[in-house]
């Protein structure tokens, strides 16, 4: 069998949003990595809110090779129980990460940029909206940019070219399982 | 910051179905072999109904090494404008692949196992009910098993521990941008 390789007549870089209650935002976003990286792309990943707590993927892009630079930023999710940081501290957090995402938009290396838990960082006030839609303005034509999170704001959702929600229909925490590793972080 | 690394007080293998119309299904599925790796898991992906068109995927998990095995068995999708083969074909190659399933489960050694497309197979008949329960009772109990596609069955989704349904808000093919590498494929 012949196996037909896609190329676009015209390439451009898209907003992707990953929103809703379901499982499979960030692991989608993850997907994604790993789907640009066997494209020779060159990708970053930027998380919001996350950082306290391991999880698989940041292992698991280490073997991905130079063609990926990782930054877990947060300190976990403000306000979720069990979560000692303030408000304040969680913000200080996200606006860093602001200034990092703008950076690293800035050097035109990337062909993909994933910013995990912006929507709920968003949602959450640790960042405000003119900073989202500035990091909307200022990306760049071909950059693929790609936000995850519960609660996408409207006009996050009215700028990007790709919207999926993400809706839970049975969760297993819901039955009292545990996460389980390589599925659930 | 301390990093809590989480582990389970009981671990146990989930069944996980991520369906419905919105693009991120294949993509969170990946994410999750991304993920697991990171984990030191063994991972094996089974790609029912793809194989003809080149995705990003299948260079990505080369890069993840010998913790992944990757077979893409299809030949499109079936019914498809512009795909060439006959729906027998299509359901000789879907019947091949039950028996990869079968075989890679009995061996004991994975930890994650991914059924890409499993559901929308079944839906065009290119595997029957009765396979995809028999796979459902033969799963070891430690094994997560992923299933993904369109119009998942029922009696998947009832079997399932956590199920997502990925419903699409917007689509950038809606307004005639073409599919993208490192995104779409």
């Amino acid at each position: 069998m012949e196996i037909t390789k896609l190329e676009p007549e015209k390439r451009q870089g898209l907003v992707v949003v990953l929103t809703g209650n379901g499982k499979g935002k960030t692991s989608s976003s993850m997907g994604m990595v790993l789907r640009a990286v066997g494209h020779g792309m060159n990708v970053c990943v930027i998380q919001f809110m996350k950082g306290d707590i391991y999880s698989g993927e940041w292992d698991g892009v280490k073997l991905l090779g130079d063609q990926v630079e990782f930054y877990a930023t947060g300190k976990g999710f403000c306000g979720i129980q069990g979560n000692p940081y303030p408000h304040s501290e969680h913000r200080e957090n996200a606006q860093q990460a602001i200034e990092l995402v703008k950076q690293k938009m800035a050097l035109g290396k990337f062909d993909l940029l994933i910013l995990d838990e912006i929507n709920n960082a968003l949602q959450l006030k640790l960042v405000d909206l003119p900073q989202v839609k500035e990091i909307l303005q200022l990306r760049p034509e071909m950059l693929h940019l790609v936000m995850t999170g519960r609660d996408a704001h409207p006009d996050v959702v009215n700028a990007a070219d790709t919207v999926s929600e993400v809706c839970e229909i049975k969760h297993a925490y819901r039955r009292d399982i545990e996460p389980q590793p390589g599925v659930d972080y």
